[in-house]
């Protein structure tokens, strides 16, 4: 039925997605806030148009949207469903194929950024809801729906939100819509994500850049210093060497572990991304590696001359951004301190060095056993006509845990992301297919949950 | 004399000098070349007009000058005199604080792009011959004045035109006119500098950016492979650990250490830099380490996101530029292919690394008792009516071998340029006081060499 209603309806679906994509909604750089604001209320608009009850919540940064369904009646569950607008900087902009705000489709897939992160689930999602409200007049059960604008940046709008009305996030069921699956042919619902801690190095020397031919074995090189620095903080087996890192990290049970589809495909991988998977810890297969274990990567280095030619130089600064993912029981701003500490202590005499923190966020693990999760499930099972897996994620959402407390609801990830979307990367894309697919699985699931 | 008229004439000098510091001269950037001829013709013109030969040598690059004056006779010697009217890249432009090629005076400091390297130091050359002609009608020496465009690049072309037609710079006396002294107070005539290799590293592993949730512990970032292979080119007391790297290295006799004023002034350097002499070799002064040791620098490094805000990328690439500066007897191709075998095999599975070289040049060290440094040391002496000392430079100049090959002359090395000139930075300057003082030591050390 849906599936049929939207295969008639898509050209004006497509068109209607290629406006959303349009915004460019960068939430980190704040030159984008007016863009974030119109992409903001144009979805404000949308929503409306198919009967929900929408508020717009200002905040410090950027507007939050909530939306509210009660029309199911109050015998029926109510699912809090997560989404985020704003999306990922565009930098290599050279980088791109098609340019990053000008929605292009290209063997079934629709390049844009944001197009899989997050404004392709989002816009499912919403085309879920208004198919069901065109086919029935109503709603198979109540929902709550945020939708927030700085998931990019670390939600903290939101965390401010949750922390002074949380009654308004109070739902029988959650779910963020805002997850992937490994190709078309294996659907699976995710249970867990990781935790993340943020933070920029700065590494400064001299007052001034120096020619490195006159000073150079005089001063400490900043750039020398800041890969020595960070080349510490990993010891050759990958293990991070920051002192109480592991402290606490939670395990799974083997009833959890039994539960979890950690194959991982190394033919597909290999294809894909053309390079091996030899990155991490010793010891721990690529998903454990991605899934349960933290890690310590290096997001961004920049200092002293990089364009074409050469330019003997010694700068007077260099700097990198840091990123830890975590899992549950590792508190994020804890481990910030620690690898703060350890990376100022690095220091040798002669440079500065500051650690400045960005974000964080704490991992989480759901069960495979509560409703919703069974749900979405057997509606991933309707809609490809196979089982469902139960995985997990190695990215963060940063307010999954705030949004699980004030919901008090069990939760599960779901969406139809795939790895080669490139989402955060040059070329982000979304396919045609999987934006029906999606539609069909939300419609399915809140049918399922109304059982 | 050449000071009176110097003197009288100095508003029409500083306005032809902003004339020549206004071409954007920039030889390593292709885009920059149409300046670069610019440049050249604009010289050409104005070496022609004050009465010597001048030939324009085409290249496979950027044009070289080649000025002659005969008419000191063939009694008197002929001097070589090397400059080069080429620049550095401005990078980072909004680090100055005046547009890099808009000279503009501000406290008795002129500040442009090549104002200290090295159009300034070419340009009162210049002024010293004008003034001598016309004072007298004749310079006291014949000379031979080549003037490359090449040399922030590594001289490719001069090195080429020197290999086919070395006995146009046959000459009894050399002198480099591209070199500094440690201040004001301090005259002094240079008898070395070092050599160089420069290479280009770059690390690549997967086939597109990756978001560092998702991948992170699954692939080898390649910022992390490159500041592992980084950190490991130099040991804790900042030795180079590369095989074979310090094999054959020359040392002084007592002698020639005898004659060199090694002395460190830490007061002006902590002054003028705002921080402390901690680079290099354990074990060494600064000066030793700048001049009789060789180094290894990273001149820059880039990979991954850099802006404001944070991306949580795991980019597909990373790269960084490395040179070594080099001392009589180090091959600076034989250490580029160590360095380069070095680092390729330092890259662990799952990155590809490879090392492609920019250019090179060799250490040199003439003696202080040739006729040119002793006619420089006592025009130093006159202008600055004190002793002159005798110091080396840890910078390169990578045609200086050839040129010494081919003169077949003894060389100075000689400049008023000063530490905080800010060469190859940006806000480079030059003093207005210092353009009469060059003028005054070329012109002096000319009739001294005429004795």
């Amino acid at each position: 039925m849906i599936k049929k209603m939207y295969t008639q309806q898509e050209a004006k679906i497509l068109e209607d997605f290629y406006s959303f994509l349009k915004f460019e909604s960068i939430s980190s750089e704040p030159s984008f806030k007016p863009q974030v604001e119109a992409c903001c209320a144009w979805l404000e608009n949308k929503i409306k148009g198919i009967g929900l009850k929408v508020e717009r919540w200002e905040t410090n940064n950027h507007p939050i949207l909530f939306a509210e369904y009660s029309g199911a009646g109050a015998d029926k569950p109510t699912l809090l469903i997560y989404n985020h607008y704003d999306v990922q900087p565009v930098d290599p902009l050279n980088a791109w194929k098609h340019p990053p705000f000008s929605p292009t489709l290209e063997n079934g897939e629709i390049y844009a950024r944001g197009a899989s992160d997050n404004k392709g689930q989002c816009f499912y999602t919403f085309q879920a809801l208004r198919l069901l409200m065109e086919a029935n007049g109503k709603l198979p059960i109540n929902i709550k729906w945020v939708i927030e604008g700085e998931e990019e940046m670390g939600s903290d709008s939101l965390h401010e939100v949750i922390k002074k009305k949380p009654e308004r996030f109070r739902a029988d069921h959650m779910v963020i819509v805002d997850m992937g699956i490994h190709n078309l042919q294996s659907p699976a619902v995710t249970l867990g994500v990781r935790g993340i801690a943020t933070m920029d190095v700065v590494v400064e020397g001299s007052s001034t850049d120096l020619h490195s031919g006159s000073y150079g074995g005089v001063v400490y090189n900043p750039i020398h210093a800041l890969v020595e620095i960070l080349s510490k903080l990993r010891d050759k087996n990958g293990k991070i060497t920051v002192p109480g890192f592991y402290d606490n990290i939670a395990t799974l049970s083997q009833e959890e572990r039994d539960d979890l589809n950690i194959e991982f495909n190394h033919e597909d991988f290999e294809r894909d991304f053309k390079t091996l998977p030899t990155g991490g810890e010793k010891g721990f297969s690529p998903w454990e590696r991605a899934w349960l274990r933290p890690t310590l990567e290096i997001n961004g280095i920049t200092g002293g001359y990089s364009g074409e030619g050469f330019k003997t130089v010694i700068p007077a600064k260099a700097s990198a951004k840091v990123s830890c993912r975590l899992v549950p029981n590792q508190n994020p701003a804890a481990i910030y301190q620690s690898v703060k500490k350890f990376i100022e202590e690095s220091a040798p005499a002669g440079v500065k060095v500051t650690v400045d923190g960005e974000g964080w966020g704490s991992g989480v693990l759901s069960s495979s056993k509560s409703a919703v999760a069974q749900a979405f499930s057997r509606a991933y099972s309707n809609v490809f006509s196979k089982p469902c897996a139960f995985i997990m994620d190695g990215g963060t959402i940063p307010i999954i845990t705030e949004l699980a407390k004030a919901s008090k609801a069990d939760f599960a990830l779901v969406g139809v992301a795939l790895p080669t979307d490139q989402i955060h990367a040059p070329n982000e894309r979304f396919g045609v297919e999987r934006l029906r697919l999606g539609t069909q699985i939300i419609a399915s699931a809140l049918q399922e949950l109304a059982q």
